[in-house]
């Protein structure tokens, strides 16, 4: 027996829809990538989209056609996300921070059709677009005046292209599971994987993101998504914004503390987003100007772990609400965030910074687990840690092409490669990845709780473990540690800081110090490169 | 090009595993039909509702057998319906409010093939499940000790029965469009007419429901709903709560206004929602008794027009915030509410209540419009009002059994049979039924507002407007009134109080005085019956 409810597919032109419907006035703030401050509505914003899907249905691009962004957060941007998406297209991200040959590579991989580029880009995408034949035309986000001269083909300023088309256009009407983005992950070994989105897994994943012990938006609220729309969907807000009509702040391609901290006090943004990088830029812009932050009252911060003390700040110095969250670009990205329950709604200080220091619990439409190397489900206990794997409707359940089927089982679990422990109030930490934790006599050893634990210490700078190979225990630890300029601890002196506060076989069987430890584009410790470093050591024998 | 995300259908057992995993000893409390306070967790109840779909499949109940409920808000209730949707049942709620004649058609109607009930209505159901054949099997809400003799066939306690079963279930894997519940609307002419929910669209529904704009529901919530589930899902709240892990408290039979307030008090209830007569009891309460409601954020108050003078009560005398809401039945059943968006934060007083007696604006996920006869859209001005109709994912497309086809159109759009308008910003406010505006030289005249206007003179107990045949303006407006006791305003009275407060042209043609205007089992003007008793009236010729 069938259910007697409408048949309305989630498509995600029905959030743009309704925000230009409900909430059709609400602004959308960008700073321009020319300089000038650019202000918009939801109402203005879907009529643009309507003109850009116009513009790319006329000149032959097609449902399924991948088209490239390679932009900063702009209104323009949003504009053409909708207006790829609603013509039936795929919007694909590229990250800019990436190297010429990795973006061709990328884009060759997906096959993409088309580009719309910041001026800022326009010599990047020069060096990447002639490796990329199937690129037939390029859209600059800029108006005529600003337009440079370019060796790109076939290239238009944004502006110029949209007053061709007078909007008069219907949103293609799809299946709810045709794919609508597109976001390639950059693992630190092998090629990257694409991650094809669904209007579907979309349009859900901002109703999970708007739920209050998730992101809690809405339409008297004002978002600054620091985090760009090439990582994941700036975590789903250029979608949850629009479908609650949250008024938008778009901060284009300055991202220092300072130019941060104005947009916020100008258009009192209340909710913002961004890795733990960005707010180090802006607490050290608040405490050399004095400065406070009077209208914000939420940021969720994630990408990688949120260092306590950045918490602790934000809610004691300045009255902000700080959110950790976990996720990943195959979870669209949302898995968790660590808002908090009633259990915990009486804790302050320390016990609640405890808590927040956790990544958080899964919001409904988010399962998640943990389990050993032979699938066995861990408990509970906020100790036992073992492989990270989630399923629901806006996980991936492969990558583009095929890659990476091992990290996907029968049952839809994916494996996230993250380790973690889960407590019993369902908030998950992270402790490693599973690539780089230790496995020393059938147990496992979070090199991330080794390494927190020695930079602890006042001498150490820096700090890094890695597993190196033993003939009894088939790993050992071994502690890789950057001194301070001018201190000189011993090994005997870490090793002594340490003892106690763990377990005695988590112990370091060596300490070794470097002048430098390797590092990826973002900032995270390069373990394959240390690990190779230290192919050939040998650890002392007891 | 398909998206590559993971196909994890919406299913309802879903919110329950997810509130059993993440919020699994958060309460249940429940004033049981019996007497004493049940307290029970998300995790046994999940346990309980495996036990109940174990052993139902195991009696030969199957995938799409309507299985009917009469019964109060409890526990019990919830674990039925869980279990019921967990085999893959169809849940079909009863309004035992109902003559037993009417119950008895609308249960043969949707051919029930088992009934869950209350110890309450087990004389009710003794003279209803005879003349139902198709009721094969009856669960009373009860234990063994408080099981009573009953002529029932096939009758036993539900806690004997569950005791029976050891829970080693696996919920149904279902199409996401398979039907999960039932519940039939009485108009106020013809048939009840049946309305099959969907496991989709009471998924999305609950999703719809929790955001900040709408309800607004967290886990650190504790919320009491006293709208029945017999009541389009207790507007949904057997869904949203559990999704978000928040406290449940079920009234069981009592609503008087002590009982309720003895549960906002001892379970420290932080938001709550029913019809305003409810309201009104509890309001009465709290002036006798002098009693306050500190725990108490919110309110949600629709089924019938929230008057003025509540909203103000509970805002000002008890700083309770009030949600004004309308849905139907049809809709899952929630259409709109208003809280209240940014343009409109900075109001107080008269200002506020004026935005918080309309019926508020559309989440994402239910679209509106208000067209004339001809279907044309009307403007949103606030003033033009017209036909309002909506469309959604938990909106009905059809009535089961194909009844009542006109109220559908083919893009999909659902005519609710109000009449409305919608304001700028989007807030709609209902001015009449559709079958009671009056339509005068091809305009319309809204009732509602001439009996709000007649009912603010002092000496109004209560008023009624109709429409009396005229042969040159088709129809004319005939103000019916209840004197209030010992008063006697005359029809030059009323009409110059009304006179310069409405346009010229809506002004009643006559105004007639009666001792009681007939009203319907849920305290609503009959209009039809009024009708008819003034089917020979003459209006008063110029």
């Amino acid at each position: 027996m069938h259910g007697l409810m409408q048949d309305w597919p989630l498509l995600c032109h029905k959030i743009l829809d309704h925000a230009a419907t409900q909430h059709g006035a609400r602004e959308i703030v960008s700073r321009s990538v020319e300089g000038p401050i650019v202000r918009t509505t939801y109402a203005e914003t879907r009529q643009r989209a309507l003109k850009a899907a116009q513009l790319l249905e006329r000149e032959g691009f097609a449902a399924g056609d991948r088209i490239a962004t390679l932009a900063w957060n702009t209104g323009r941007h949003l504009e053409a996300w909708y207006g790829i998406m609603g013509v039936g297209g795929v919007y694909h991200t590229l990250n800019p921070r990436l190297f010429p040959e990795q973006i061709a590579w990328i884009m060759n991989h997906a096959e993409d059709k088309a580009l719309f580029v910041d001026l800022t880009f326009v010599p990047l995408a020069e060096k990447i677009v002639p490796q990329v034949p199937s690129v037939k035309r390029v859209i600059v986000f800029t108006d005529k005046a600003n337009m440079p001269q370019t060796s790109l083909p076939n290239a238009i300023a944004y502006e110029e292209w949209l007053a061709d088309a007078d909007g008069d256009f219907r949103w293609k009407q799809l299946e709810e599971t045709a794919a609508c983005g597109m976001c390639y992950t950059s693992g630190t070994t092998g090629d990257p994987k694409g991650v094809v989105y669904s209007h579907r897994s979309n349009v859900l994943h901002a109703m999970i993101a708007l739920v209050p012990d998730a992101m809690g938006l809405s339409s008297r609220d004002t978002v600054l998504p620091v985090v760009p729309m090439f990582h994941a969907n700036a975590w789903g807000l250029a979608q949850s914004a629009p479908m609650c009509g949250a008024k938008l702040v778009m901060p284009g391609g300055r991202m220092d503390g300072e130019a941060i901290y104005e947009l916020l006090d100008t258009e009192k943004v209340t909710f913002t987003a961004a890795v733990p990088t960005v707010w180090l830029m802006l607490l050290q812009h608040l405490e050399e100007t004095g400065k406070k932050l009077p209208h914000l009252k939420k940021v969720v911060i994630g990408g990688s772990a949120c260092p306590r003390a950045m918490t602790k700040k934000f809610q004691e110095n300045y009255d902000v609400e700080v959110i950790h969250a976990w996720g990943m670009t195959e979870m669209s990205p949302l898995g968790t965030l660590a808002t908090i329950k009633p259990e915990y709604l009486e804790l302050e200080g320390d016990a609640k910074l405890d808590i927040q220091q956790k990544q958080g619990f899964a919001p409904f439409g988010v399962e998640m687990k943990v389990t050993d190397d032979e699938n066995h489900d861990q408990p509970w206990d906020g100790k036992t840690f073992g492989r990270l794997k989630v399923r629901g409707p806006a996980v991936a359940r492969a990558y583009y092409g095929g890659a990476g089927t091992e990290q996907f089982d029968d049952e839809g679990w994916f494996d996230t490669g993250d380790v973690a422990h889960i407590d019993p109030q369902g908030y998950m930490q992270i402790t490693d990845r599973a690539k780089d934790v230790i496995k020393s006599g059938g147990e496992w050893i979070s090199t991330i709780d080794l390494e927190n634990l020695a930079v602890g210490h006042p001498d150490v700078a820096e700090a890094a473990v890695i597993g190196i190979a033993h003939p009894k225990w088939d790993e050992r630890p071994l502690l890789v540690v950057v001194r301070k300029p001018g201190k000189e601890p011993s090994k005997d002196e870490l090793l002594g800081f340490m003892e106690g506060k763990i377990a005695k076989w988590w112990m370091p069987d060596d300490v070794v110090f470097v002048d430098e430890i390797p590092h990826t584009a973002t900032g995270k410790i390069q373990k394959t490169t240390l690990r190779k470093q230290f192919e050939t050591y040998e650890l002392p024998t007891a």
